[in-house]
């Protein structure tokens, strides 16, 4: 008696094109029947939005043979819940992995994260969902030493599924030697931000966002502290926000109104 | 001896001409000195999305008198990043405000929500942090039943502090009669999506994103509970976003890589 293989979901926020998509899709093949629903241009940054004030074009594309692609004008957020709804309609994918994305997605940025929160909506419709990000933000990045982390995550998850309400969010150092695998928390850190302000032809100034990344957390059992230790850092994830700890002191305040 | 009066940032997501934010200014303003930072069009549904592939725009403006302003031309969360870095200057406001929003972020509304990701964004920035939203999505909503709980919060935020690294998360029935405030937990929800396909002039679809909100959540402690049965919902929400519980779980799983 021969199982059906599991129907895999792969988004990603960097765009269908992206090379950390094609990585991870290739992985996949491996392990079961892939459909690919990406954004028709990069979106990183994205979050969670979903577009709500304007219409979104959703196409079937055919940029690589044997897979099933459809590009969307949207987020990823609106990649996932078109593949539920045009494309598995309603019988929901076994798996959704998100990325390979082209930089890193650990501590906070986690909320900024197109890939991220692409894997939070697979989530919300209980699709057990990964997010998978590299420490390297340029389009050359070579993926190949964490396709067999991929696949063995990818893989436990099909086999053991995961408790509801949550997804894994794996981060990769970049380069070969990888010393294994650190189940994390999510480290406690912000972005520094500067703008670099400009001027037009016009004479208005216009601002660019950068930032440096700090971490205030000098915990051993973080996702900052895995990367820099050349471990994949995965670190389980959930959707409930409730600092469910401030609910007792904030019954304790009173409210005159 | 006189003491300063707090310094608050106001945002929003609906924009910097919304009735909702004309509201929280002007309650804000009995009680401290306001700075509105707020987008110069909608930004509904853009959850924690920030500007990085293009610049930003930032300019004073005067819109109404006596209070300082500006206009931004990215999302929510870059107008807390613009407010921090440009307006106080690493200076941090006493609180920072969101909303009051033209429509309800209970539940997994956080996610997508630019109002909430904007309080969140403060929280990430250690300002005492509260998004505020209505139950009514016309432009024409009535924000004034909401103002005493409003000043209440702000208040009671602005004296006590907020725990670190949580913010609150206050939802408001539409109309009078709201029988005072309950502290809430997320309710467990998602929204059941449609996508409106049509046909453009050249006979290319199109597809609009609508759906249903569905709570599978039978507590009576959630803010899906509190509104229906008309309390104002706080909910101290966190952002970290680890499932901690699921840490033993994976750390029992044996990865062969």
């Amino acid at each position: 008696m021969t199982k059906s293989k599991p129907a895999i979901l792969v988004v990603n926020d960097d765009g269908i094109t992206a090379p950390g998509i094609k990585y991870l899709m290739d992985a996949m093949k491996d392990i079961g029947r892939v459909v690919v629903v990406a954004p028709d241009s990069p979106q990183s940054g994205m979050g969670h939005a979903i577009t709500v004030g304007k219409p979104l074009r959703f196409d079937k594309v055919d940029i690589y043979p044997d897979i099933e692609m459809y590009s969307c004008s949207g987020t990823p957020v609106d990649c996932v819940k078109l593949a539920v709804n045009k494309v598995f309609k309603g019988k929901k994918p076994d798996l959704c992995v998100s990325g390979i994305n082209h930089g890193l997605n650990n501590s906070i940025n986690i909320l900024y994260s197109g890939t991220m929160s692409a894997a939070v909506e697979g989530a919300i419709e209980s699709i057990p969902s990964i997010g998978f990000s590299l420490d390297d933000y340029t389009l050359q990045a070579d993926f190949s030493h964490c396709i067999r982390f991929v696949k063995e995550i990818a893989g436990q998850v099909l086999q053991n599924g995961l408790p509801a309400g949550t997804l894994l969010n794996v981060n990769f150092p970049a380069g070969p030697h990888i010393k294994g695998i650190k189940i994390s928390r999510q480290a406690n850190a912000k972005w520094a931000e500067e703008f670099d302000e400009r001027m037009d032809p016009y004479k208005r100034p216009y601002y660019w966002l950068t930032g440096v990344f700090q971490s205030n957390d000098g915990g051993e059992d973080t996702d900052v502290w895995a990367l820099e230790h050349r471990y994949a850092s995965v670190v389980p994830v959930q959707f409930d926000m409730t600092a469910h700890h401030a609910i007792p002191l904030l019954n304790s305040w009173t409210f005159n109104v």
